[in-house]
């Protein structure tokens, strides 16, 4: 995929504006709702039982993250996946700490097996917490190279049937015998809390634009390369990186593209 | 009313420093509450319903934003709004996403019938769910020009003797037989999660100084336009526009309210 | 302490990176966690009582923040606290708004009985309230300069063996028979919400690198005491200065400690 291919995608996205109905952590609800509305997505924070049918259905894409995850939380994020999968609504799951407790790595394996997710996206660390990896993770950041994730990435995306990216200073996407490796952003990025979930977000947007799961995957996190190396030429530490992130996401052009993100097939 | 009016308002406010008591969803708790410290008014969010009559009891105005809704959260909206009823301390209700489902479109009219808010402040999607239209809202965001919820408008006021913000490019601020519409704020505003939601605290920073439902609904949307004005005088996008706005509701001046609100009885 | 020590103590949590836990408020979760990594700390917000065992295991402190309480919230700070106690993990306990609501205070007492705090930050009124003094608070705002309240910060820090910092226009830290004094930082800061919670963060991160509460909370005081001088020189107000706020954590060198912030023993 070039650059032309993916800033179609980018206006698509602008274009079609999909709802994007996000089940996720507290601490990131509001950076993720304004990412989505800067790269002209329309999204949705709910969680009560009671509308998750109903919201799922208008739905172009659910997130499901498990950041600040607690039981009745679990319940939401299981529900509102089986009335996606129902619809054939596309999910993408944000692993946030698996391998930190059982309670996060086993979740996140509950809701691969009932859910079926279209996209997996997490740091090298949660990717081999969930395939059985021990003492790989530090809390939610990643203590691991995506290179040295690849291997547990292939084998969670031939066992749940998902498109899996593993992100980091190099992002890797892999799905149906494809591995794409993107390189750009900033190393800004993991010192500003959720940008990982903004990624998560970001490719549900093109999941839920492209109507396929690896290209969506693909193009969200080209974008989060784009506007985080963008970001990054103004910035003048993690404070204002996070202001010209969203700038950036909302003035993205063609050029940027060009000039921000590596693609390598 | 005009600009000298407001700038009194915007005065009293930052004299006041009215405590307003907000029960809003999480998404935008950390910007309501900034909006409201730079604005000069004291902000505080909480929720169990062990402390809300204590807590209501030294508040001046009580915030109800049913964004991120569920039940135990509904029980203490329902019992924070039954002391201030009692009390006298002015509520001003937020109907985040009503439409977008029942539980949404039901919590508020229960708070409206048991609540009695002096102000509704809505986008026009969400005011005409209130009032039984179907299919009028994409989520969280309007798919309606205030000029389309006019009549719903004056139905809801009517029924529930309420001041109704219709906010939308164009204000609109009824109620007791008056229909004022302001304009100013920026077309970034949309693309900022939360707008709204900031929209509705001013108000009720502005009703708890002024004492007054209308002149309090009529002042906060005032502010929200001229600090918008202001602050995409000197954005490049979402991420900046917003710490421009924070910035511009802390130094608001007199001349700022004539550049940037019209107002039309 | 001089600047040199504090600058010793800025580098070791850059390079310790320690964990903190956060258990604390909605409004400030995001913030606090960019406040964590732009001092080069690595934060995790979690409260599932399931997984407290499991994060406090490998944290290097703990912080229990009662801004938005409720009782799940309570039951897994009391656990999360005796998981602590246990393992000799040092707790920081953010008494937010205590003397607000009977339910604040009491819950900060139960805290203080069966967690015993290694440090108890909070502004004049926090700290008044939880020595029994009534009618010291507006809200989760001091009314009080944390002048009034050493006696009973002298008093709190010798019923539970904690320090005590008061923070306000100047910060007191005492506890051990000492008593250092700090001047610095902003008057923009009472304008963002927040800024006393991240204290209390950065406060852990400090104790976490130092292995001494003191030194721990003198160094996190100081730290926001610069950062806010810097932020304040760049900034136009409330929105501005978060933005430099969190860049000044992130850049902060020796010298920025010499003309930012004044220690007296």
């Amino acid at each position: 995929m070039d650059a032309n291919n993916i800033w179609l995608n980018v206006v698509a996205v602008r274009q079609a504006s999909p709802l994007v109905h996000n089940i996720t952590n507290y601490v990131v609800m509001n950076t993720t709702a304004n990412a989505l509305l800067s790269a002209g997505a329309s999204p949705i924070m709910a969680h009560a039982p009671e509308e998750m049918e109903e919201l799922v259905a208008i739905s172009g894409a659910l997130v499901l993250n498990i950041g600040t995850l607690s039981r009745p939380w679990i319940e939401s994020m299981l529900l509102a996946g089986r009335c996606a999968a129902a619809r054939k609504v596309p999910v993408v799951l944000d692993p946030v700490g698996a391998g930190a407790s059982a309670l996060r790595t086993e979740t996140c394996l509950t809701l691969l097996r009932t859910v079926r997710p279209a996209v997996v996206r997490g740091n090298a660390s949660e990717i081999l917490a969930l395939c059985g990896a021990e003492g790989a993770t530090k809390g939610v950041d990643s203590i691991k190279a995506p290179s040295d994730a690849l291997e547990a990435a292939m084998q969670l995306s031939e066992s749940f049937g998902c498109v899996v990216v593993v992100s980091g200073e190099e992002d890797v996407v892999l799905g149906g015998g494809r591995t794409v490796r993107l390189r750009g952003g900033s190393a800004l990025m993991p010192r500003v809390t959720g940008m990982g979930c903004t990624a998560t977000a970001l490719v549900a947007a093109h999941v839920a634009a492209a109507g396929d799961a690896f290209t969506g995957a693909l193009c969200g996190m080209a974008v989060m390369a784009v506007a985080g190396g963008m970001a990054a030429e103004q910035a003048a530490g993690p404070g204002s990186f996070q202001v010209h992130f969203l700038d950036a996401l909302y003035a993205m052009q063609l050029q940027n593209i060009h000039d921000h993100v590596v693609v390598e097939a």
